[in-house]
């Protein structure tokens, strides 16, 4: 990497979303209005598991204000292999019966019909009005029942006959010989349950069809080409037709990566022949969104006394839900890929049942995956004598290791990071009466994809960033540096922006922790671009080889110095003079935003009465290459820390025998909130990726990897017991107290 | 010129906003919306020239439902050299007074004041609550009186002590001699009203202020950047925090290049911390917006006996209004340009007086000038017998003539245009009794100014592309046109999107003709970037050199026939694999969308019992360059030839003595109406403009330009009297009639 000094990148710059956010003034999902505007709602299944005998919508239709019914037969019929989206791995057969049932309701929840009324009232008069004709089977609701013999199917066509819906083996050495020449071998079992990401907004769209199919959707999305694309695909409609247009958004974390009523209020502004707009409560953000897979892992690992890891084994069933797709092979690609492990073998098996179809959630897989692989080597350091976090560097993958997907993981900066923990104030803090110390490590491989940049440098001086990546971590703080860096505009002269699919070219959705790196790279590019031009216009005006003017700090710089350099300012102000409208344009399509690992460090103070676990310090340590913008790095840092800390001690979803979902509200679905949590302590480090102008890696998902374990080891440090099933909430906490104290 | 042959350009394309706008659905200025949205109103001065002594709003200020009250106080004070916009000719302290009154009022419906209110009802109270002193000042309502020693002054720093806010001569030759060569000389003088463009939609506007100032506009105009460096100068802020979003546009015609409401929006909003809606009525439109100029030319030309013209010699005085800026400089450019005359002498008068400021419209000042110079080459043709197109042939302006700018014409193709005027059959027809014909040709320069485009090809094989041109004459349909022959993608897969200035780098207003020429080359640059690398893409495939990879057809082309061609879905289909989104860029700053000529022939009807002057039979004969989408230039031509007759036959302002409009009303402002008029025959001449990809010129102002002479010259004829005033509305004509019947 380059030494080259920063003026804007690096700092803490303001935000240019922020007084608009704090004072009420962006505009969400649900905040667009159009004339003539209907209202749409669904109707859901009240059953976990259904066929759907008949669906009798004639008086729905007759009551006032309807003026559209959807149901199963409205949409197009898919063929099974038609497959696209993100990373071209969305089944959109299975989206389209995700969106709206047909045949049979595969989770309580599941859409089976949609109505659009001139009032919210009317619609849900309508939806009332619709008569269902239900056949109830036996819901399907843990993976072991799931995977029994004889166990009811969800699906004809998936899963040859079982509901696994996929195995995806990795594997790597000698297994049997690598354990034969362990010291040491401790195998576990661990259980997380289903839980939401929990973003504070819920979906909400509305949608506009022209008489000619042109459609415009406004929503609040983590990718408006996902949902151009499912739009057009589900509905099939020409994607040329479809514009999408991203509100502010108020949380996805993943969860907003997909299409729930998108589709459904296109087809229903269609037939209706006025815009709709439809809201979800939260209600139904529960129990019809995609939450993140429970989880049921088996792990075995094998050590020399020395505390080198020599074997490692696990199989990861994770939930789908009602379709195929949990991150049980995402959790495979990272348990143990920051270790350097001669020989292992990961299985991940993705189940199907009767609960809501997962979707993304933050490093979807991996935290559930440390919690298996860093509990167990919190327990083989213990029994080692080791030092836990000196276990992890004796095992510290290097440069030219490799992921299970067999792509060389380069400098990961684990060493680093360990080192950075392990020297941190926190680490040798004492600890206090019932008190417990958890430490564990994550590995996230961050993605990559496909991004587009448009800058422009205007005459008065000031430049625009337009992307197509919605801003949900402060992606337009860190483009807006990135353009104030290369062209030496002030920061607060370039307005950074957010576009719709018709005003920039394709770019894959926020997330994956890729937008800073890879949106990054091409708002560069893009920056670039117009340096070139003004380094080019310059030489006109000098008669130089524009090769031999130089760029440096917003300044054209002539060769031999011959001339006064010319500023940013004065070549924007002549840009028309000198050619026209300065642009540039950027785009890229990279394998990765380089791997990411943290380190987390937690204390737990456990009251032995009542089994409450309440965090009293907590330190994330992470390698983000380099810090765009240092603040909003330590916000992704401190966020899924404490996300990760919700799931690790309250967060789940309760199911009753039926497979309804018994807390779905804020109220009962516990989710940790300000007063719940300390200050999280955080520390960068700074090994640059090298694929990247600044040297960043994403930063988004990794911290939200170790918390599970971190929490679990400083809870079974504090209980003096091994936990290994989530959440560590006091009930379940109590119980393992009272039932080591009784046996 | 090439030979290319096209596929799409020159074929009638369906229009892509066609249906929507047919059905109800296109959203124009005053169709948006905002949660929390205040509806502000302005307050009209009822003097056309008084002095503001005091302005109370205190009352206005506590009444129920008012946030906001604005006067001038609460606007910056502009320093008086403060130039920009439009070719940075727009002076901004007097646009910030004509937005809001400072001190004086002007004209009757200057702004005095705006209130804004949670509903239009509320801030109409607030207005009328609003109590303002006036000292009533004597109105200078025409150009005679206005120029008169001892007249009122509008302002005390403009004009230098008179009414006369600039003279712009132009001369050649030798004035003396060449009249002193002369056979024949006429000297004429000709008047024209004021009379306003008439669009549609009145003006509207939606503007949100965040509380760090960052601002968006949604408004109907020409031009969104123009409505942002406005908005910021003249309310003191920094352009990077203004974002303006273009609504549709019902219509323009240079009326919408400028801010009325905006700043005043803005400002409210500003003030109240909510957003704020403006909509003028029609009245409001007529009364404070800015129409065209009323015209006093007087002419002199002398020709030889053989037709020859030998020295021509004029005075353009046009009305400004309240503020400099009438367009006599424009008329001055264009009144004798097309012909070759070997000495004249043109100067223009700018004229204050207590009217409405004027503004753009279609051609501006062109369409007087000629009325007086095409009258006068019309009395030529009849006192010399000689055929008023062969006139016109005979005087012809060559290839290397050049404007009283000094810019050399080029090849204007008057010579076919006039040929093809010739040889149409309604050059031969009969006439019947009380008819007579009329023939006048036009010329203008035609705008070229900034463009900018973005060209985008999707892996679904369709293609975007945005311009920061709104859409007042087919722009979309051209762009998609242009898009579809470069990248070979089917026209229906084009999509082809107006954005907002947040989106594409800066264009220049939608005006001067310029938009199909300089923005379609800008598109043009942006397919083609696009082409070049698919060229490049195709090349790595192959293994060759990317120069010897051919584009044709939407297809790349191997050299030497070596590899199948590939096609550019199928480039596109594989685009993320190849390196990412396919993105073109375009921007151009040029001198002109090359001039244009029109020839005019026009049969009048003539009801001598009521001086009823009626369109029998017209055809407009122009050199459109190239047509890129036929049926739109047709439509340029037919619209500019149906605003010129009626600007001829009826349209005028009307005022009282205190300078008060008396017809502010589409019922008494005599529009015509479809039933007003003949079918307009149009001949589309294409003699190519060499300096853009296709040859296009500008097409949409020139129509307007002949039609006043046109007019005249067929209702002098049939009334054999010549006609040298509009409108030649009925009273005028029977006047005339009388009083050479009486004569």
């Amino acid at each position: 990497m380059s030494e080259r000094k920063y003026r804007y990148i690096g700092t803490r710059a303001i935000r240019p979303d922020g007084l608009d956010k704090v004072t009420g003034r962006a505009n969400y999902g649900a905040d667009f209005v159009l004339p003539g505007m209907l209202h749409g709602v669904v109707l859901r299944s009240p059953h976990a598991h259904a066929r759907i005998l008949s669906v009798d919508t004639s008086a729905a239709e007759k009551l006032p204000g309807v003026r559209a019914v959807l149901t199963g037969s409205d949409l197009p019929d898919l063929p099974p292999d038609m497959v696209g989206g993100v990373e071209g791995h969305t089944n959109f057969r299975q989206l389209s019966m995700n969106t709206l049932a047909r045949g049979k309701a595969l989770y309580h929840g599941h859409a089976v019909a949609a109505v659009a009324a001139t009032s919210e009232e009317a619609a849900r008069a309508g939806a009332a009005a619709i008569r269902v004709d239900y056949e109830v089977l036996e819901p399907v609701l843990d993976i072991d029942r799931a995977l029994e013999p004889g166990a009811p199917l969800l699906h004809d066509d998936i899963g040859n006959g079982s509901n696994l819906a996929m195995r995806i083996p990795f594997e790597k050495g000698d297994l049997e010989a690598g354990f034969a020449a362990a010291d040491l071998v401790i195998e576990r079992e661990f259980r997380t349950p289903m839980v939401h990401q929990g973003y504070i907004e819920p979906h909400a769209c509305v949608a506009r069809v022209g008489e000619d199919d042109q459609v415009v959707v406004w929503c609040s999305t983590q990718g408006a080409f996902v949902v151009r694309e499912y739009c057009a695909s589900l509905l099939g409609i020409d994607p040329a037709k479809v514009k999408v247009i991203p509100s502010e958004i108020g949380g996805g974390f993943g969860g907003k990566t997909t299409v729930y009523l998108e589709p459904l209020a296109v087809a229903l502004a269609r037939k209706a022949h006025r815009p709709v707009k439809m809201v979800m409560s939260r209600e139904e953000v529960f129990r019809s969104t995609g939450p993140t897979s429970g989880s049921k892992i088996r792990i075995k690992v094998g050590a020399r006394q020395d505390g080198t890891l020599v074997a490692a084994e696990t199989d990861i069933y994770m939930e789908a839900g009602a379709f195929p797709g949990s991150p049980a092979a995402a959790a495979a690609m990272c348990m143990f890929t920051q270790y350097s492990i001669p020989a292992y073998s990961l299985v991940a098996y993705d189940v199907l049942l009767n609960k809501p179809k997962v979707a993304a959630y933050r490093a979807p897989g991996a935290p559930m995956g440390a919690l298996a692989m860093e509990s167990v080597l919190d327990e083989l350091a213990d029994e080692l004598g080791i030092d836990p976090v000196e276990l992890r560097l004796r095992n510290a993958a290097g440069a030219t290791d490799r992921a299970p997907t067999g792509v060389e993981l380069g400098d990961l900066g684990l060493r680093e990071t360990l080192e950075a923990a392990r020297q941190h104030p926190h680490y040798a803090a004492p600890l206090g009466p019932n008190q417990g110390r958890g430490v564990a490590c994550g590995y996230w491989f961050n993605g990559g994809m496909q991004s587009s940049a448009n800058v422009t440098l205007h005459e008065d001086g000031t430049a625009v960033v337009a992307i197509g990546n919605p801003d949900i971590g402060g992606t337009r703080a860190s483009m807006a540096l990135i353009v104030a860096e290369e062209l030496g505009v002030p920061y607060e002269r370039v307005r950074s922006v957010v576009v719709d699919t018709d005003s920039i070219g394709f770019s894959d959705l926020t997330g994956g922790s890729r937008t800073t790196v890879v949106t990054g790279h091409a708002v560069s590019m893009a920056a670039r671009e117009i340096v070139d031009e003004l380094r080019a216009r310059a030489a006109r005006i000098w008669d130089v080889d524009p090769d031999e003017v130089r760029w440096e700090e917003g300044r054209a710089l002539p060769p031999n110095g011959a001339h006064q350099p010319l500023s940013v300012e004065e070549l924007a102000a002549q840009s028309g003079a000198l050619g026209g409208p300065l642009l540039g344009k950027g785009s890229l399509n990279v394998g990765s935003a380089a791997p990411a690992v943290g380190v987390h460090v937690c204390d737990i103070e456990l009251d032995p009465e009542t089994g409450v676990s309440r965090v009293v310090r907590y330190t994330v340590v992470q390698n983000a290459g380099k810090a765009i913008h240092p603040s909003y790095v330590e916000g992704q840092m401190q966020g899924g820390a404490s996300q990760g800390i919700g799931w690790a001690l309250n967060e789940e979803y309760i199911f009753d025998a039926q497979g309804e979902m018994e807390n779905p509200g804020f109220l009962d679905y516990r989710m940790p909130v300000a007063s719940d949590l300390p200050m999280i302590d955080t520390v960068i480090v700074e090994v640059p990726n090298p694929a990247n102008p600044y040297g960043a890696r994403g930063v988004g998902e990794i911290p939200i990897v170790p918390p599970l374990a971190a929490v679990a080891n400083a809870v079974s440090h504090a209980a003096r017991i091994r936990m290994t099933e989530l959440p560590l909430s006091p009930p379940r906490v109590l119980a393992a107290l009272e039932s080591a104290a009784g046996g």
